[in-house]
């Protein structure tokens, strides 16, 4: 079974071509197993890439108008995903650099939670674009870790978001023991039954921001697209801005920088983030599982 | 640049075939590319697969009478390693599946600790037994996580550990917050100016252990082999067995089991280690770092 390697700002994904439906579902097990980081390859998720005319998926079939390719993604646990925003954009590079798209034009992709419009900023090799949608401006929460507790913005992406912004003197390498990940942050469990996604950020200048993110279901990741496009959202609120009216913002997650505008135009109002995406390696899966 | 990516009870390596020397030794930066998990492939270290015969590492070079092949390792971080137990048993499965070495007698491999003689227990694709040489029981010491300390035994198996057995009621699961590693124990720093392995370790039954490890310079790991060594010898000792006298150990670690005997015959006194070798991808790295 061949594979592919990439990442998106270190949120990284096996890629397992199957353009023609020839291979299917992968399974449960198999997803594990290739997810594992020390008994198999390694990711974050597990992209299948096949035509939408290949594939009995819904989503898939309702998007054959208008998108040549699927994403079929599942997380590491192996359960069904809509959509990554860093995974589709490592999707973008496959497509453009390895299956004949075309980088000149957006490229439509189908996925679980619509059909997603990707841009390549400067011919394949360059960063590449995506539309993350409309974000949801919610009230005031609050997150805690150990004794410290902050204020929070609701933010949802589609997904959940509670962002925090430390107060000055507090760093986001003090916020674990070094070389430690986070702790599970403390939230308002009423207000969120199935859980929420927590971005810790400082602010690193004029229109950029770092964070550390603690996702729900996956603890502290290296990068999280959803996560930080609220941030963005959520620095733009607090700096007074509004949709089509704010700059882009540089965002650094741990694993590297993604910049983020909120534009509202013709076709509404919506978030863009734009980042790199890297194939790392290709070959063949060995194991049985 | 051709890749394979393989475990030994999940202790992960990733083997650059390079048998005639031309591609010559990984630099450090590529190592840890290769070896990063989330922008590479991932790995504990990196295995330059070469004919004694064509490199002039001076361990290779003094081991071309008795090895045909050297393991040329390097740990994740990219500084040069002397061996790795479980590292070995990889390289022996590679030799054997996809090099043409015999796996009916005793392989050599030359390291830079040594020649190890490797074991086929069941034709290729079984058990692997690598021979880790004689340990050094040493006296009594102390370990620590927070408030908690336990008495140790000190054996070096060429590297020093430190060996703590769990009082009853205590578990390896009870260690560390759920889903979070090891925080990095306390020892007697005036012991070990350089840093100590520790190992904590329960009762699983009759000649059977289990433990958890915490790595100088690593962390907790999923496995590490004269970790494993040095647990089993610390368990006879304290049952009261000697070298040629104990019974084969089962040792569980975090990734798997380990069966580990301490033997005393013609040859001296050494420690065997038995466990799986599994080969789980090969490729080709695509990034140019």
């Amino acid at each position: 079974m061949r594979f592919l390697k990439g990442h998106g700002t270190e949120n990284d994904f096996v890629l397992l071509p199957d353009h023609d439906g020839a291979l299917g579902s992968p399974s449960p097990d198999l997803v594990r197993a290739l997810c594992d980081r020390h008994a198999g390859l390694g990711a974050d998720g597990v992209i299948r890439v096949v035509r939408t005319t290949a594939t009995d998926d819904p989503a898939a079939v309702a998007a054959r108008e208008e998108a040549e390719w699927f994403m079929d993604y599942r997380n590491s646990d192996g359960s069904l995903s809509e959509m990554c925003g860093n995974g589709v954009r490592v999707l973008g590079r496959y497509l453009v650099t390895r299956a004949g798209a075309s980088y000149d034009e957006p490229l439509a992709v189908a996925t679980r939670g619509g059909t997603k419009l990707l841009r390549f900023e400067d011919g394949p090799d360059g960063p590449v674009t995506v539309d993350m949608g409309a974000p949801v401006v919610g009230g005031s929460t609050w997150v805690a870790l150990g004794e410290r507790r902050w204020e929070a913005r609701t933010v949802s992406m589609g997904n959940p978001h509670a962002v925090a912004f430390l107060d000055a003197g507090e760093t986001l390498d003090g916020l674990s023991a070094p070389g430690l990940p986070l702790s599970p942050p403390a939230y308002d469990e009423g207000a969120y039954p199935q859980g929420v996604n927590v971005e810790l950020v400082v602010d690193r200048g004029e229109s950029h921001v770092a964070l550390r993110v603690h996702e729900r279901g996956s603890g502290e990741t290296r990068s999280c697209g959803t996560g930080a496009c609220a941030v963005m959202v959520a620095a733009a609120v607090r700096d007074g801005r509004a949709p089509g009216d704010a700059p882009a913002y540089a965002v650094d997650v741990p694993g590297g920088r993604l910049e983020i505008t909120w534009v509202r135009d013709a076709d509404g109002e919506r978030v863009l983030m734009t980042g790199p995406a890297v194939l790392v390696a290709e070959g063949n899966w060995l194991a049985t599982r």
